[in-house]
């Protein structure tokens, strides 16, 4: 099955391939009224968008942003909002060797063994290029949360992570890499430039934080707002692991090590730690929410390695196009806009069951 | 909201509370004229039956299933199949002091805040006894997916990991911490009693392998074969991370370090390693299945922690009564269930669009 | 693919045959804190049960609900509602015929088409028994729209129609028909005794009115309010067809004959006609909600009728067993548990999107 | 809510105003290897589309629908297929007088009931105009049943049925009232052209027949084949009611009258009669499948109504602009649609759990 609807009751559908004519995503269950324009959307793309340094991928894609429906004299409806980037440079030449063999660790061959053939221009439905739709549609999803602030980072590259003395938000927009870090951001300069001239890639792990949801929002049991989340990140290019507040951390505490103790605060609790990442039993606790994305190193690059073509004979397969050295980078907007879409669906769950 | 149902085409249903009258599933969507009867059930749920050794919460319930409804002469019909288990050691007077004060780490102060009130006795609809209506559905779904071998066992309690050289699938049943690892287990034994004996709790990861997977399973984009796994496995109780294959050791490696290269193969393409964990693009490949999840300890110690009462009240709470020392422990059958549920949806859904 | 779960966000879930154990639902979604006992219920469910009078089936059944989760101190938690009906009265004797042959008219041929075997007591799952499961779960949809008076009654059987002129609402408890016309209930007396001796069976039209619906509630362009009722609807046993303020009068009208012009009113406009039932563009115009519902005649008559057998063997059948002489009598209140049941969830989706 | 999406694994969402840039619809669920084309989806467009005749709505649009994904070198992949129609014929300036007050039997009051704004533009989402994405949808639908053929047309305009003697499927194509009776599509030349000279409208029966329907379609019991059918149908604009087989007239039969007697046939039973319609128990028998739609006279008309202007003032309205005399007309390409649209997702459905 393919199956390409995210959310309950704040929904959206992407559609669109690599190198398709346009991609594209349906948001539905959008509160009317909020005042949305391209305008809004286009600035999130644009953080997204490949071939703003050398560190990303060199195809440039304008990636413009147009609404088709759902908004009216500037304010959202109700009704369905099309949103469409066309595609505007594609190279398919660039991806003539791909159709013949399986790119390994891509999804060429499973997109053979599930649907019998594939699109392999470029990765076709499978690529990252897609995940600007998702991008587009979580900018709708930020004007349903106007209370929530949303910020994601790159916490480590290749193994290299930041040191926490050292966060400054300010820091995050400063920088080719979304690195709160000064000092890291430079060491990973050298670092994601070496990688890139020697054809390599780099895993990454990418950090978000959301402040402003209130206590009360996770539909529990099945669509836990952890769960959820688990699933939007997960269901990223690339990404092999979801943490929530401590995560594989916690695993190695004791209770009293992880504990999360309570006083009496101002407006409501005041929490004396945030292990549980703003989560508890599937819902938010009214903490800022945390959450940890690992995105594995891209798997093109210049070393050939064993693969097999479409006919099963043997071959190796070396990536010569232009990628990114560490898809993890440009992940950074793409994690931001899952989660704020996450938090808009579940706002309007709990809106609906407890009014 | 609550949303208690999981899955797309092969689904669940749980219901119950901690210390109502019963809890149970209604599993919908089982092909028809599979073989089923209680005792193809009931095997699963001793497995996760508190009260089988010290090292587990001293509840001591039978966790007798009943089919009420679904299989006629031994055979599912096709129609919704109705699981019942009731619940039969309620101690509701352990829990009068988790009526006024908030748990800290529990779901006590979420629930409030979300429903305005709360059963408060064992957790309600929080506890992890619900998995067990979990594991009595994955047993329905184990049947669906007759090709599939699932095997899940505990990987490190409190930050003491087994040894991978060491690993030993037949010693998992061997000891009462599901650890494959005879060494580890006599490890455990002490860590994990000293824990108990000081009222305190431990973290673990539960690591779980499915082999037997066909390449093709998996409908992405939103509905992604590692995506599900992930929202299946992050909606456990006390669950805060989940890896597919090297999860976020990948974010450390290179793709040079990363790569599975493939060779032609006897059956399909034979593949050198699994850094990926069987999945590629949503899609699995055909390699066993393998992920990670963490459980963090339990919230519940003897150390008195602050917290607030339901009227905002400073105040502190020890937790005095049955509870497990490491719920990571029980939470293998759960794990193992969770991905069969997965797995089985995911090869009907398969099905439907690919024939 | 069976599918047993209605709603989108106010859900149920029913499970049960004719003559398993027990048959339930399971409500999920319901809103905190709403007074709910057993004994708001059991008057629901007393309404539907067979044997009251001589004009329904002489099976007899208690038909005791119990509610096994989701209510704490005579209030719903927000979390799910289990609600089960154990059978008592399953003479399974009198389907031994019913094994070999098919009935029919009934589902028995398509459920072994569909399914490849099925359990042939009563029906199984398709017996109307089932119903008995939503008008339980209809009775918590109830509490959650205690603005809406939902009426339902029955307005022709065999052909003959109440008169309009003579309805009165007090009359739809006082006879065993729901028949809202006194005269009409006399002569279907008569109508009903003679076809019951002679073994016949009369279809039914049956009516229902929501009245207190406010403006807006429907979720266009798919899950609007009359499309979701004529799926709830026509889900019913024998029901074969659907109609909305006018219906199939409405083309036989010209737009000045169907027109509802509004005035401006106390609250809101005042409008002068219903032609369109309460419903325009798929959303509720304040209105008072109009909808009919018809029922074939069960297809158990005592005339032998040719069939085939498992086999595919001719043969003919008559059906003996206790039966409804007029199924339509007996569903209405099954029809007025479906239109709250979609109301409730229409409530709270609108909730979710409008604030 | 707003719920854009239909279908369970073959789904379809469709986004668009009447004066938008554009409509539009994304099919996720396909199956992949099918040959499609924009040309196996424009004749069906070409059938529904406006401006044909004198006897439907004088905008004049080319409706040209391009792929804009999911098909690659002539064949489905298996992946979202992104339909997009743009809009060319607006003038706005027709509406003007909407923007203040509600158009009765329009949804223009209940959209700022429910919304608190609306596009006004020609009904803006609300429109008939939507429909032209649903028969595009529909294209798609039919190439995943080529073993299906669905016949739609009219059957009775204005309360004036066909001879159901005279009915002759090849004069459906020849007349532009989609009518198999050559007599009564001689009538309603003269009927349908005094109600446009009039300013009038008119109401509609349209019918439908599925011919190759296998025995087994359908998901009980909350997804039935019929259930599923009837909340396609309803969800087209100005139906008002939904009939399976003999529908209301069933209601008048006795058991006898509407029995559906089976004998041995070469493949399978063979039926004596099909007053069920072909479905039985919300599951097809492999009869043909038959059902009715009733279409109300579309609300515009010359004569000026009563209605209230947004502020709540009185006013009257009479329809300038340009509308259907008789949009039960133009319905047919759509049932015929929607019908292909249920089929399609119920034969994966199907597949999914019954193999």
């Amino acid at each position: 099955m393919s199956f390409n609807t995210f959310g309950r009751v704040f929904r959206f559908t992407t559609w669109g391939e690599s190198h398709g004519r346009a991609l594209g995503a349906v948001v539905d269950g959008c509160p009317p009224g909020l005042t949305l324009s391209e305008g809004d959307i286009q600035p999130f793309l644009d953080a997204r968008r490949p071939g703003t340094s050398r560190f990303t991928t060199q195809r440039r894609e304008p990636d413009a942003v147009r609404i088709l429906s759902g908004v009216f004299e500037g304010r959202t409806t109700g009704t369905p909002i099309s949103l469409m980037i066309e595609n505007t440079d594609q190279r398919s030449k660039d991806y003539s060797e791909v159709a013949k063999a399986y790119r390994p660790g891509h999804a060429d061959y499973v997109y053979d063994a599930k649907y019998g053939f594939r699109d392999y221009r470029g990765g076709g439905r499978s690529s990252a290029r897609e995940t600007a739709a998702r991008v587009a549609a979580g900018a709708v999803a930020r004007a349903v949360i106007p209370e929530v602030t949303i910020t994601a980072w790159v916490e480590a590259i290749g193994g290299d992570f930041i040191d926490p003395a050292k966060f400054d938000a300010n820091e995050i927009g400063g920088n080719p890499f979304f690195c709160p870090d000064a000092d890291a951001a430079k060491r990973w300069e050298t670092l994601v430039d070496n990688a890139r001239k020697a054809g390599s890639s780099l895993g990454a792990v990418v950090a978000c934080e959301a402040v402003g949801v209130p206590a009360g929002w996770g539909a529990p049991l099945y669509a836990k707002l952890d769960s959820e989340l688990a699933a939007a990140c997960m269901s990223i290019n690339a990404v092999k692991g979801v943490e929530i507040g401590d995560g594989f951390g916690a695993a190695s505490l004791s209770g009293e090590g992880n504990a999360d103790p309570m006083r009496p605060g101002d407006a409501g609790p005041e929490f004396l730690a945030n292990h549980a990442g703003g989560i508890a039993g599937g819902i938010s606790t009214g903490q800022p929410l945390r959450l940890r994305v690992a995105f594995k190193p891209t798997s093109s690059i210049l070393t050939p390695v064993e693969t097999i073509t479409r006919e099963g004979e043997a071959t190796t397969l070396a990536t010569k196009g232009r990628h990114d050295p560490c898809v993890g980078i440009r992940g950074v907007p793409v994690v931001a806009a899952m989660v704020a879409l996450v938090l808009a669906d579940q706002k309007l769950l709990h809106r609906a069951q407890c009014g």
